[in-house]
């Protein structure tokens, strides 16, 4: 036989959804996590942080979305060159793949420039990142994935067990909490604070303030217009308490969650339209709740946001 | 170098999503189209339809979700045994790739035992039939995914040119006619039927059904506890109208849908929980119709379903 007349590899392609497995022992049972990234700027501390991570390798499948800006130009450049780099040296440092998405729905660039009321603007990015993660979902989930890790690409700083110390807790969507190193200039020292308000637990409040609303608006967490009292989980954080305490959530951002592929894959997307009043990651959760799945989120779990005065 | 020392293929990969197109020249634009199939029943009419289109197999992919069932057993046997002929078959007649899943969630044939109202049972049914859908779309749309067919198991007769015709509408989401070839015993002689109503335009008394509905009701179409006095597509059937006729819809089935990729990148996902009252293949279509797209149907396109005493 002619390598051609081979049935190519890949040319019928058998899969047991049911013997595909999420569990709290990813590594050792050899389970394929997707690490999934919107990229509006390369950062060089991301990509450093991504490599210092222990999960092995030959299981983890990279995918980016790059936006059609001038600043996606220039953050695709440095991925492809770092993409290059890693997947041409030694072997067994590659990542099983890597996929390099351009995007097609409309970017922030534009959106931007408006002179808009803040909320408003923040609508219109977070309905296009929807977009974006959807399409990144869509394109790189397989049929092998057991876990989709959502990483934003200004995320600098994480534990290098990041994907087993998060998998063990073997839960449907689970968010870390997004903190950010800073200076301090009145102590004259380093300092951290909270970052992300997306991870959310659900509050009568903010029930009634959505039972109030018309069908079409939503609500985005951390902004004063619209208080919620939502318990927000970047106030939970404890620096005496357990790294693997968990918390009940209803609302996640897209900083650094973990998700079981088969969340995904029963249709939990990010919607970019109001869903129960919500959009993107906050609305995801609500559809994987929606789902049966429960959401969970590690209070004293912290990964760092770059400081955007800082790059 | 050694082949183990070369980036495999697919190791790193490259997307433009704004250079893929959904053309209304598909096949001359070389566009990748993924025909998705939920299988309980392997009919050899299904098969033998499939291999009589004319697209070019060499760009389309197959896809099919068979159910942790005995009927499922049996279906995965046959169709295996029919991929695996094509497949080895002339290299020139094989088709791109064909993926079989077997099904994570729960299938029909425990609900089919259970002594409950038709209209409960549906709801069970068409839930978990949006499972299995969503289960086989994520894991089977790729990047290089420019439209999707659904095209149910029972389908086993439609044009040759099927692809060609439908995608030559450029439609984001577009129904065949499901109708149902039967012998007339009065009459003596083989007639049609309607038989899907599942592609149906919105009417006012569907609107006020839905608006007086409890939070998690829904409709399904097709049974008289519910009369929404919806226009169904299947009504609108001309033998002597233009086979490209179009009717603008708002709920679709998965009988013979094509869909454009962008579609369900974007998001669109088959519903397992009420979605504005609708489950499955009609809530995909408000889904659509949530992130602006149009949703048509082709009235005098017949395709048709078998007849179930008759196989
Ligand atoms: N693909 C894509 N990614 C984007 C776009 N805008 C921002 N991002 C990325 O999406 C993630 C979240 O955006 P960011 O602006 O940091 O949001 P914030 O930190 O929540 O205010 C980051 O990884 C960004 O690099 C865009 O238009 N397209
Ligand atoms: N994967 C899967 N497919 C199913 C299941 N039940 C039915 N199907 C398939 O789904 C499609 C629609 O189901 P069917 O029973 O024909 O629905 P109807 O014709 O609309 O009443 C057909 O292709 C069936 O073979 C199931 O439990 N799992
Ligand atoms: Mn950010
Ligand atoms: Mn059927």
């Amino acid at each position: 036989d002619r390598v051609e007349d081979i049935i190519p590899e890949g040319h019928i392609a058998h899969y047991d959804l049911n013997k595909l497995h999420s569990t709290s022992e990813a590594a050792l049972n050899k389970e394929q996590v997707l690490i999934l990234t919107p990229m509006q700027t390369f950062h060089q501390q991301y990509w450093d942080n991504l490599l210092q991570l222990t999960y092995p390798r030959e299981l983890l499948n990279l995918g980016f979305i790059v936006p059609r800006t001038q600043s996606g130009d220039v953050a695709l450049a440095k991925l492809e060159e770092a993409v290059k780099k890693v997947q041409t040296d030694k072997k067994n440092q590659r990542f099983a793949k890597i996929t390099i998405l351009r995007q097609d729905t409309k970017s922030f660039d534009k959106l931007m420039e408006k002179e808009r009321h803040a909320l408003e603007v923040q609508k219109e990015r977070r309905a296009a990142m929807a977009l974006a993660r959807n399409e990144l979902l869509f394109s790189t989930i397989g049929p092998h994935t057991s876990w989709v890790l959502w990483l934003d690409a200004d995320i600098v700083e994480t534990p290098s067990s990041l994907i087993q110390d998060m998998t063990a807790h073997n839960k449907p969507v689970l968010a870390a909490n997004v903190y950010q190193r800073y200076f301090d200039e009145e102590k004259k020292e380093s300092a951290i604070r909270a970052y992300d308000f997306n991870n959310w637990a659900e509050s009568d409040t903010g029930l009634e303030l959505a039972a109030q609303m018309a069908d079409d608006e939503i609500i985005v967490e951390g902004y004063s217009e619209l208080a919620t009292y939502r318990p927000l989980m970047a106030h939970y954080y404890d620096a005496n308490g357990s790294p693997s305490a968990e918390m009940a959530l209803d609302g996640v951002g897209g900083g650094c969650t973990l998700v079981q592929a088969d969340v995904h894959r029963d249709g939990a997307m990010f919607p970019s339209f109001p869903f129960y009043h919500l959009i993107e990651t906050e609305g995801f959760a609500k559809m994987a709740k929606r789902l049966n799945y429960e959401v969970y989120g590690l209070p004293n779990y912290l990964v760092y946001h770059i400081e955007e005065w800082n790059d």
